[in-house]
This record gives C-alpha cells, sequence and structure tokens, in this order.
C-alpha cells in the first residue's frame, strides 16, 4: 500500500502493454484497494487525445476484458488517468511535462514522487532518462524511479550502453527492469515450494535430482510483431530473460535471507556458473525456424533468425554437479504452457525397483494453469510388488473463486512499494547477455546447424534427440495425466 | 498360484474367524482363479455338521457378505470345502483324520502337501502340533506348513514354551505366525512407498523427520469379547504385534533385497533396539481403561487391564537418533481407524519461514480407508510470501472399480505359495515379547498410574499431554482434510 502521492508516468502509454496489461492491472489494483486515490496515472503519448477521451476508450477496454466490470468503481479510478499528449523523442516537449507534472503535484498535494515506466523500445531508454534529467522532472523532493520494460538491449553491448547511461542518471537501486515473468503466481511460488518444503529442500541437489526441465511453449507464430521478433529471435527473446530467470530461482543457493539484494546475488552466481556446449555440432544447442517463418508480414524472406532454442546446460556447483538442465522455448508449437519440470533419480534400493518404479516428478506449472503436479509410487492394489505412479495435481488456477492475477499486478504494486525483489539487477542482465551473445556471434554455424519444424509441433526432432541421447525425455505434462487416470 | 494339489486344514472350523474371514477369503481367491480346484479345505470342529450342511452355512454367509455373490460360482468352489468332526482336544480323533486326510490325498490324487491352520487358542498349539506330529499326519511325502492365529502366547514365557514345541515339529522355515495387519494393503505399501520414491527415501531419517505417529483406534468396545480381552489388554493384543509390527516396518534400515530374511532381519533388529521409558510416573508410557469397561459381559468388576495405550519410544539406530515415535491404540475412541503418520521437520531455510510454514506430513492411510496423505507448503495465490498448505489425498479404497481386498486373501495365498514374507519370524515374536513384558511385569505402578477416558472420546488426557509436552500434537486426518478444503 503505497501511502504518499505518487505520479506515475507511462512513456508508450498508447501501446499495446498499456491497453492490455498496464492500465487494466492499476484498475485490479484499485478494485482490491492496494492502490489509493493518491496516485496520478499519467498516459504519455503523441496521438491526440484528451484524457476524456482517453478514459473513455479504458472504459470499453475494460469492459470487454473483465467479467464484473464495475462501471461505478470505475468512476472514481478513471480520474486517476491523465494523458498527456507529448513526443517523447522531442527535447521540448519535456519542458511542457515537466510543469505539467509540477502542476499535478501542486493539484494533488504531491510529494514529488515519481515513477517513470518506460514502455518503449530499449534504444529511447537512454534519451528519454537524458531528457529527464536535463529538463529536471527528477529535481523532486521525493522518490524517482525508473522502470525499464523488456527487452534491456538487443546484446551485450547495447545493453551496457543503455545501463551505462540510465544508472547514471537513476541509480541502480531506482531502477526496476522488467521481467514479467518473474511476477507471475508461480514463479513466485518456486522459492515459497522449494525453501518451505524439508521434502523439496532437502532433495534439492545433485544426489537425489537427476535433470531439470524447463520449457516455455508458444503456440502461435511471430503474428504481427515479425518486425520485431526478426531482429531478436527466441534466445533474446525468451532464453536471456525469462528462462535464465527460471533457471536461477530453480538453481540457487539459499539465500541468507530473502530481501532483495540477497536473492539477486544468488541468481546471478547461477548465471555466470552456467556451462553451455555452444558448439553447434555437438547438437547440445539447437536453434530451430518453424516452416513458413520466412514467409510471415516483416521477416526478411532468408531470415536465419530462430523461432525455436533447446540446449542442454550445467550449474558449475557442487549442489548439481552432472545434472542438467534442459531448456526450450519456442514459437509455434503444439501448445501453450510454461512449466519447470523437476526429474528426480529412481531409487534402487534393495535391488528391487530397478525396472518398475518410475521417478517422482515434481511440476510447477506457470501457464496457463498455474499449480503444482506431483507424482509418487505407490503399490498397485491387490499385486504384491508391482508398483503404478500417482499424483496430486494441484490447480490454483482452476479454482472457479479465484481469479489468477495479471503478473503487472504485482509488479506495479512492487514498483510502488519500492521492491525490487522480482525484477532484475544489472549484474544479472549483464551475465546473461554475456552468455547468450557467446551464442549469437557463431552466424556461419547458426546457419549451418539451423534446424526446421513444421507449425503446430512439439518442435525440431533434434531437441527429442537433446534427451534421447541422455537416455531421458521431455516429460509431457497431458501424458502425465492420462497416465494417472489410467493408474488411479 | 498353486501348482500341486494340497489339503489345507483349519482348527477352529466352526469358528468367528473362519466363517468371517477364512472361507470368505478363499472364495474371493477362487472367483479371482488365485486358487485352482486342487485345494481341499477341511474345516474340523467339535459340532455336528456334515460338508452338505456347512457348505449351505457359507452360502448364506457369502450371499450376505458379499455384494456381486456368484452362485453358479459358488457351485464349483463350494466342494472344495469340507468339515470334518473332531475334538481337537482328544487324541483319539487325531487317528480319524489321519485316516481321512489319506483318503483325501488319495482321492484328489494329491501330493501329500498340507497346511494345518490353527485358529485355535494358542494354549492348544502345542498339543494339535504334538498330535498331528505323533499321529503321523506330518509324514507325507509333500510340504507340510503350520499356521497359527495369533496370539503367540499370552506373555514371553508362554510364547517361549509354545515355540520351543512347535518349531522343533515344523521347523520355523515351515511356520506362519499370523498377523494380519501385515496383510492389509496399505501396510505392504509401507516398504513400497518408502523405498520406490526418492523423494521419501532420501528424507527417511532424522535430518528430515520431526516425529513419527501409529495410531490405531478402535471405536467399539470389547463387547462379546471380554472374557479374552481382559486377560489380555490392548498392550498385548495390539502393541505386541500389529503396533510394533509397523512401527519395525518404517524404522527399519534398508534390506538388501526383500526376500523374507533379509525383510525379517531387519524388523526384528528395530525391535531390539526400541527404547520405551518404562518408569510410569514420568508418563512416557500411558495405560487407560474407558469408563464403564469393568462393567462389560465377562469382564472382572475391578479390571486393571488397559484398553488403550499410549507411548514414546526411540529406535535405538543413527538413522532414528531423537526422532520420537509415537504409538497409541485404543478401544471406545472417537473412531476407527489406523494411520502412520510421518512429520517432516519445518524447513528454517533463509529465516523465512519459521512462524509460517507448516510440517510436510506425509500419512499412510491403513483403514478404513486405504491410500496416501501428503501435505506441501505452498505460496498463497496473490499473496507476497504467505505461505497456505495444500494436499494430495489418494484413496485407493475410494475407486469404486475397486474391491480392496481382505487381508487374509493375501495372506492364504502366500501360505499356499510359501512366502512367509507377511508373516512374523520367532525372534520378531520373542523379542516384541520381551518389550512388552518389562511393562505389564509393573502391576502395582500399573494400578497407580492408570489413567481412564469416555468412550467415544479421543482417550485418555495424559496421551494428549504426551506429544503437547514435546510441543506436538496427534494429527487428525480429519483435521487435515477440512484444512485443505479452507485453504484450497
Amino acid at each position: 500500500m503505497v501511502d504518499k502521492g505518487l505520479i506515475f508516468t507511462i512513456f508508450g502509454g498508447t501501446g499495446n502493454l498499456t491497453y492490455n496489461k498496464l492500465i487494466p492491472a492499476f484498475y485490479q489494483l484499485y478494485k482490491e484497494g492496494r492502490m489509493k486515490d493518491n496516485v496520478s496515472i499519467v498516459a504519455v503519448g503523441r496521438r491526440d487525445k484528451t484524457s476524456e477521451s482517453y478514459r473513455e476508450e479504458f472504459r470499453a477496454v475494460l469492459e470487454k476484458k473483465i467479467k464484473d466490470f464495475d462501471v461505478e468503481l470505475y468512476e472514481r479510478f478513471n480520474v486517476l488517468i491523465h494523458y498527456f499528449k507529448m513526443d517523447f523523442k522531442a527535447e521540448d516537449d519535456y519542458e511542457n511535462l515537466y510543469h505539467y507534472m509540477n502542476q499535478t503535484d501542486a493539484d494533488h498535494n504531491g510529494s514529488g514522487n515519481r515513477i517513470f515506466y518506460l514502455a518503449t523500445s530499449p534504444m529511447d531508454f537512454p534519451f528519454i532518462s537524458e531528457q529527464l534529467k536535463g529538463k529536471g522532472l527528477l529535481d523532486t523532493g521525493g522518490f524517482t524511479r525508473a522502470v525499464f520494460e523488456k527487452p534491456f538491449g538487443y546484446n551485450l553491448e547495447s545493453a551496457r550502453g543503455i545501463n551505462a547511461t540510465v544508472s547514471e542518471i537513476f541509480g541502480e537501486p531506482n531502477i526496476y527492469r522488467i521481467d514479467h515473468y518473474l511476477g507471475k503466481e508461480m514463479i513466485q511460488n518456486i522459492n515459497m515450494v522449494r525453501f518451505s518444503n524439508q521434502i523439496f529442500s532437502a532433495v534439492w541437489n545433485k544426489d537425489s535430482i537427476d535433470n531439470v526441465q524447463i520449457s516455455v511453449k508458444e503456440s502461435v507464430g511471430v503474428e504481427e510483431r515479425g518486425g520485431y521478433y526478426d531482429t531478436s529471435g527466441a534466445l533474446r527473446d525468451m532464453v536471456q530473460n525469462h528462462l535464465l530467470q527460471i533457471l536461477a530461482l530453480v538453481a540457487m543457493e539459499p539465500p541468507s535471507t530473502f530481501d532483495t539484494d540477497h536473492v539477486r546475488d544468488e541468481k546471478v552466481k547461477v548465471i555466470k556458473n552456467l556451462k553451455v556446449n555452444k558448439d553447434l555440432k555437438d547438437k547440445e544447442l539447437i536453434f530451430g525456424q518453424y516452416e513458413g517463418y520466412k514467409g510471415e508480414v516483416k521477416v526478411d524472406p532468408k531470415s536465419q533468425t530462430e523461432t525455436f532454442v533447446a540446449m542442454k546446460c550445467f550449474v558449475d556447483a557442487p549442489r548439481w554437479e552432472g545434472v542438467p538442465f534442459y531448456l526450450r522455448t519456442g514459437k509455434a508449437l503444439d501448445g501453450r504452457e510454461a512449466e519447470v519440470i523437476i526429474e528426480f533419480k529412481v531409487d534402487t534400493c534393495c535391488n528391487q525397483f530397478d525396472d518398475s518404479a518410475k521417478p517422482n516428478l515434481l511440476i510447477i506449472k506457470i501457464q496457463p494453469e498455474e499449480g503444482i503436479y506431483f507424482r509418487i509410487n505407490t503399490k498397485e492394489p491387490r499385486s504384491e510388488s508391482k508398483l503404478m505412479t500417482v499424483s496430486m495435481d494441484y490447480c490454483q488456477s482452476c479454482n472457479i473463486f479465484y481469479r489468477s492475477p495479471e503478473a503487472y499486478e504485482r509488479l506495479l504494486l512492487d514498483i510502488m512499494n519500492g521492491d525490487a525483489t522480482l525484477f532484475t539487477r544489472w549484474d544479472e542482465v549483464e551475465s546473461a547477455w554475456e552468455l547468450v551473445s557467446e551464442f549469437t556471434e557463431q552466424t556461419e554455424d547458426k546457419e549451418r546447424y539451423m534446424t526446421s519444424y513444421q507449425f503446430g509441433s512439439s518442435g525440431p526432432q533434434e531437441s527429442h534427440e537433446l534427451l534421447e541421447k541422455d537416455g531421458r525425455k521431455w516429460w509431457l505434462l497431458d501424458d502425465l495425466k492420462s497416465e494417472f487416470m489410467m493408474g488411479g
């Protein structure tokens, strides 16, 4: 709960993110009483709009988007939203903004607390930041925080360039780099499940865990985002941020406390200690492109951009010696789901279960279903010693009384409260770019070893072979669920 | 599956056990094709019956007892049953039995395989055994096995006396001492769950387990069994056999294989290494008697027999250092249920969860519901770091397509197949009697510290205090289930 008044400014106020995520998230926070009337949301955009017309647009958006839309509540909420017309690439406009914000502060008895959310291209981050500073918009009596929507740069070099500027202007503690995956309920839950259960914390190591699988699958292709995507690819778009962040949470050493920097200290160690065989001919790092990608709108017809990545990596730490972490992500796959799968070793006790026991699996279901799946062996009823598996399948998002919060609700709240735990610190971003940059440099090899896969398939065959040659397979939640139905 | 013909003789053929358990179990085995037509069941009794009238009685019993009773099947099955009238206390009658059995063998092309099931008072075990040997009933070309219904003796001395005789006559490998709890589905499952799941086997020790609770509760009083019960009591009737056997399975070291003697070797070590503070004033061993017990039929009005026992014990082994095993059993309690509860330690990682995390619980539900309950902590949805518990509650006996087999089905089958794993070896029985005898000797103290409890209650207050003074409590499955409903 934010006690002091503040101005929350969004650069990119007419963009998709603002319409689909940010304003709806503010609305939910307001509805639940987690955000008070002392916040002024200033949406900045080039288009001709007034605050009134802008608010009307959102009434329509929210009416459509939110089941139990409350008009009366919206009337109270929408007066917090203001539209400010400006071109954020035009220096002069910042002077207008300066006066506008001072006036807003004065009108609302504000304390000078300001948050600037840059929902723009990363290339604009330095310029906007410089202008905010140069034109005095950061000289207030209150706090000034900057939020940078992902991606934070396009590669190691650009990220470093951006960071050099913005960190000097705002200072690291005031910078919130968005990785909205970190705001997802079940990503937040990784720490909870792992560390608050003796039964998991005690076996979270190489002695008991056989391998870890992290999958983030999208069923759609690039759709209208071909222009952006073709300059990025799955590695930059997904692995560099979401997948590495998830991996870091799964693999990190227990932090001394859950305070922001203790957690980040441990996460960054994981990313720095990640080992991947980047020699593409060994096929432990696989790039794939779905058939038809080159024909997508705004995509280079000769594009070598990957729409799929799978890789095997190792965390260089005593806890994880010899335990592979398999990552995969891609577009145009056979489902839209994200999950972390911990596959435990099969117990070979008593020379009894070598053939019949199946590995315990702990699955953290990130989306679309949120919850925990857990599989154990038990004796098949009536049999002497034949085993079967039974599963716990806890689905928190299936509860009809429960509206799964959007990641941005939690993130906006944390920004307003000054809690940066669910945001990525510069050294995390930098080390993730360092890792990813190693692979992106090998342009020739990438072309040679690029695999292809059908739209709507489970990805390139090479991704399956990656596990098969280790005697493993990608576990599929749907398969497991039907297995359980048959068994139990 | 038994290949060779055999004669299965039951002493006590007109007793409750035969009517309610043994013949129904044979019927089920037959129905499922696990017992062939080459078995002759000879029920021995003093009463005037013919095989025909005896079979008719069972038709009525089974019709009533079994839902989908199959008359046609029963017609095929019942010809296997024979009634033989004799007084097993009369020496001369054994000569008749001798001739009858030889004739039966001849009629059925038998190979001389014989099983003698002594469903009698243990005081009759030696005499019957001696007669069987003396009159030549064991001199056959086939195997001769003896099954002894529980209890095997009334105390250490009587058990040793009985055993000296019967073991000389039959030899330990041919002796099957019944503890029908070992035939229950979920008791058999203890080994499977424990050893085939990495997630449990790896934490099955003092580092991760806080305590173990074994409860066997009966809701009825002594009913018509007061005469027997008053000379026995809960310690002899339940603890000496069922509870110690369960404890042995939970606490034993992994056997090198699951072969009969490897398992028994490990079980007996547990019983031998069990430490209980037998000084009753310390209240770590609690005797209770329900109010009204002294007025029960055939019970001594001044009876000091306990109908309830609770105790705290330790297994003297590195694995279990400092881990209390709490046992309790009794009649006239607030429910009829048996279960093993493994309470894990609360993880204190990161100074985060001391207050909010609840212990992981693994509950093996033995009866009436059979299954596994398992509880973990997870983040409460929407909250920042508040925990809640969610549970897996696998109920294998709830499956409408599944008829939970009676323990005796498995046990009879094992006897016929010559597998003694689910029966107790002499050294197990002896060491259990040794332990129990230590407590029963203190008659004066027992009278002084005998507690009392209401019929239908959760037992004497002292039983709860036993755990409370350790900062613990008896977990109740019903409470846990409602907790889960509230949480998830």
